[in-house]
C-alpha cells in the first residue's frame, strides 16, 4: 500500500486493544531492562535506594494516608468485609512499621553471589552453585497495599524486578506507594521501571501477566483461595502458590491448660484475618472436659464466635452446630470451628483432609505425640507448643516475606531474600573434555 | 432402585471411559499411600531396596535387551530419526552402567531429614528448615528407558513414590524395567506401588497426570521441545521444565587453539543426541583464522556437516548456508551451527535471543572476559574453558539426574537427590505467643 492511499477503515475498538498491548508490551520489556541492571547492582547501591525508600515512607504519612482513605472509603461503599477492609487499612503505625521492615531488608546480607555448594571434580573442573536474581518477579493481590512495599524491597534487594498487579481495591494507596518507591530508585541510580504497577491495565494486565512466560520469570499470587486458585489454573508462567490457611491447633490429652488458652486466643484473635489465624481446633477427649472450658472463656471474652461438634455443644451451649463446610472454611473472622477427636491419630486424619498445608499446632507434654505430628503432619509449618502466628517472615527473622509459600515446589512457609533467587552453576576448566 | 430390578441400559461406551478413570485414580490413590511408607522408611530400607534393583538389573541382561529389541524394530519401522534410536537404545554396556548409577545413588547421603538452617527467635522459640520428600513425583518423558532407572532410584533414595509415563516408543522396555523395580521393592518391605507406569493408560494417562494436582506434587518433563511445552502448557501440577538446549560454544579472542579443538568435537560428536551436545558454536572474528581451520577439520574427520554464516564459508568452502531457523535449532544430529562474530558483546547478545539456557562455554584467556561471560550469561550452566558436555547429574557427583533443569524455580541445571525434595519449618515452643 503506497504512503497516499488513505486508510479506507477508520482505527476501531481493536486499535485501543492493540495499543493496550503495545504499552503492556512494552513495561515488560522495560522491566527486563531494569533486571539486568539490577542483577549487577553492587549491594550498596541497593541499599542507598531501600534507604530512601524507608525515608520517603516516613516523611509522606499524610499523603499515604490521604490516599489510603479513598481506598477505605471506596470499599466500604463496595461492601467489603471487615477482614479486607482491615488488610487494605493503613494507619500511621503500619507505616512506620513497613519503613522499619525496609530497614530490616537493607540490614540483611544480600543472597546475589552467595555459593550453595560446590566441589572440584575428580578431573580437575570446579563446580560451584551460585544465587542469582530470578529477573522478573510478577505478583498478583489484592487489596494489601502493605505487600507492595514488602515485595519492592524484597525485590530490589534480592536484585529482581517486580511487576505489581494489587488491584483496583488498593488502587490508590498502591499508586502513591510506586511512585514513592520509584523516585527512591531513580534517586540511587537505579532504573525506576525496576518496580512498576500493571493496576492501569485492570483485568487484562493480570491475564496477560499470567501469560508472560519467557518475560516474567515467576509469579506469586496472594490474596483469597479463590485469586491463587485463578492464578494457578490460568498461568502458563511458573507460579508459587500462597497463603491459603485453613489452619489447626490441636489439644492433646495432655495440653497444658494456660498455653492452649493463650496460643488459641493468639492464634484467632491477635489477626483474625491473616493467613497464619487458626480456623479450627481439635480437641483429644481426655483434655476436653480440663482444657476447653478455659479456651473457650477466653475466646468468648474476645467476641468468638464457636462453630461446635456435638460434643463441643455439650460442653459449651453458646456454640452453633458446625456444618460440613465449616471444617474446610478460612474463616478470616473472629469465628471458630471446634471439635473433639478421640485420639491423636483422628486429630492428623481430621488435619490431612481439611488442611490446606499451611500451619498447623499440637499442644502437648507428650514427646512422642510431639514427633508424631511434626513427622507426619505435612504442611509449609509444623509446631509444638507454639502460636500459628509465628508463621510469618518478620517472625522468621526474614525482614519481611513475599507471601507464604504453601507448595512444596522451590519454597515452601515464608518467603524471605534466598527465596526470590534461583541458582547457576560456574564451572571452571583448564581444556578439559568429558570421557 | 431394588436389586431385583434389572439394569435397562447395558454398558455402553461411557463405562469403559470411567472404568479407566477409576483405575486410573485408584493407581494415584496407591501411589500416595505408597508415598506416606516411603517418607518415613529408614534409610537402610530404601538402600536395600535400591541394591536389589541393581542386581536385578545385572540379572536380567538379556530378558531387558529382548524387550528393548522389540522396541527398536518398531521404532525403526514407525521412522524414528537416528537421534531418538540411540537414546531408545540399551546395550549390556549401558545397563550395567545403570546399574552402577543405582548403586552411587545407594551410596549417596539420604536428603531426607537435613537441616537446611535454623534459629533460636529472640523469644526462645527454635525454628528449624528440614527437607521432606516431595510426596508424588510425576515424570513424563519419550524413548528414554535409561530414565525408567534413574527416575526410581532417585525418587526412592529421596523417599518419593514416582507415576512414570514413559511412552508407547519405549513400552516394552520400561515394563520389564518397572517390573525388576517393584520386585526389588516388595523384596525390601516397600510398597510395589512406589514406582508405577501409566504407559497402559496410552495418551489420556499423560492428560490425567497434568491435571492430578493436589494427587501429583511435582511434574518434570523429559524430551523433545514439543513435549515440554505441551506440558508446560497443559499442567495444572507444579512443573520443573528440562532440557531443551541450544548450547552455545563462544571462542574467544584469545582462545587456546588445542583447547578450542578438543572441546567443540567432544561437545558435538561424543553424544550428540543429548542436550548438553553443543549445537552453535560462535567464533571472535580475530579469532577465526587463527583457531577455526583446526576445529572444523576436527569436526569434518568425524562427518559434522557445518551450518556457516557468510565468513565462515568464506574460510571453509565446505560449509552449507546456516538459515535464520538453524541458530534456533537443537539438532541432536551431527549437524554445527558456526558464526563469527565482532566481539564477546555480540556473542553474548547472540546467546540471549537463541540461547533456551541450558549450558554455554567459553574458550578463553582473558580474565575480564571469563567473568563477564559467566555473569551476563544467563543459563543453568555457565563455563569457562571446558565442555559443555560435564552439563550432568553423574559428572557433577550426583549418581544420575532426574533431569537438567532449564526453567529458574526450584532447580537449576542437573537435577539430584537434593532438588527432589521439599523442606517443612518445625517449629518447637514452650507456650510462646505472638506480641
Amino acid at each position: 500500500m503506497s504512503q497516499t492511499t488513505p486508510a479506507a477503515v477508520p482505527p476501531a475498538a481493536g486499535l485501543t486493544s492493540a495499543g493496550l498491548n503495545d504499552s503492556f508490551a512494552a513495561l515488560l520489556t522495560s522491566g527486563r531492562a531494569a533486571s539486568l541492571a539490577l542483577a549487577s547492582a553492587p549491594t550498596e547501591v541497593k541499599n542507598r535506594a531501600l534507604r530512601g525508600i524507608a525515608v520517603a515512607l516516613r516523611e509522606n504519612v499524610p499523603q499515604i494516608l490521604a490516599a489510603n482513605a479513598l481506598d477505605l472509603a471506596a470499599g466500604a461503599e463496595n461492601g467489603l468485609s471487615a477482614g479486607l477492609l482491615d488488610r487494605l487499612s493503613l494507619d500511621e503505625a503500619r507505616i512506620r512499621s513497613l519503613a522499619d521492615a525496609v530497614d530490616e531488608i537493607e540490614a540483611l546480607t544480600d543472597p546475589v553471589g552467595q555459593v550453595v555448594r560446590g566441589s572440584s571434580l575428580p578431573n580437575g573442573v570446579k563446580i560451584s552453585q551460585v544465587r542469582v536474581p530470578f529477573g522478573v518477579v510478577g505478583v498478583i493481590y489484592e487489596a494489601r497495599p502493605n505487600v507492595t512495599v514488602d515485595i519492592a524491597a524484597l525485590a530490589l534487594k534480592s536484585g529482581n524486578a517486580a511487576v505489581l498487579r494489587g488491584g483496583s481495591a488498593a488502587e490508590n494507596s498502591n499508586r502513591i506507594l510506586v511512585a514513592l518507591i520509584q523516585d527512591a530508585l531513580v534517586a540511587a541510580g537505579l532504573p525506576g521501571e525496576s518496580v512498576q504497577t500493571i493496576d492501569p491495565f485492570g483485568r487484562a494486565g493480570a491475564t496477560a501477566l499470567m501469560q508472560a512466560r519467557g518475560q516474567v520469570d515467576v509469579l506469586i499470587p496472594r490474596g483469597s483461595a479463590g485469586l491463587i486458585q485463578a492464578v494457578v489454573t490460568e498461568s502458563t508462567v511458573p507460579v508459587i502458590e500462597t497463603g491459603a490457611g485453613v489452619v489447626h491447633i490441636f489439644l492433646d490429652a495432655s495440653a497444658n491448660e494456660q498455653w492452649s488458652a493463650d496460643i488459641v486466643h493468639n492464634a484467632k484473635v491477635q489477626r483474625p484475618s491473616v493467613c497464619n489465624a487458626v480456623e479450627t481446633v481439635l480437641v483429644h477427649e481426655d483434655a476436653a472436659d480440663r482444657v476447653l472450658p478455659a479456651v473457650l472463656a477466653k475466646l468468648a471474652g474476645a467476641g468468638v464466635t464457636i462453630h461446635g461438634d456435638a460434643a463441643v455443644r455439650a460442653l459449651y451451649p453458646a456454640a452453633i452446630p458446625a456444618t460440613d463446610e465449616d471444617w474446610a472454611t478460612e474463616y478470616m473472622s473472629l469465628d471458630l470451628s471446634v471439635a473433639v477427636v478421640p485420639d491423636l491419630d483422628a486429630a492428623i486424619a481430621h488435619i490431612r483432609r481439611y488442611s490446606t498445608g499451611h500451619t498447623e499446632s499440637i499442644i502437648t507434654n507428650d514427646v512422642v505425640n510431639a514427633e508424631r505430628f511434626l513427622g507426619e503432619v505435612d504442611s509449609a509449618a509444623v509446631m509444638v507448643n507454639a502460636s500459628t502466628r509465628f508463621t510469618d517472615g518478620g517472625e522468621f527473622g526474614f525482614g519481611a516475606e513475599v507471601g507464604i509459600s504453601t507448595q512444596k515446589l522451590h519454597a515452601r512457609g515464608p518467603m524471605g531474600l534466598p527465596e526470590l533467587t534461583s541458582t547457576k552453576w560456574i564451572v571452571r576448566g583448564t581444556g578439559q573434555i568429558r570421557h
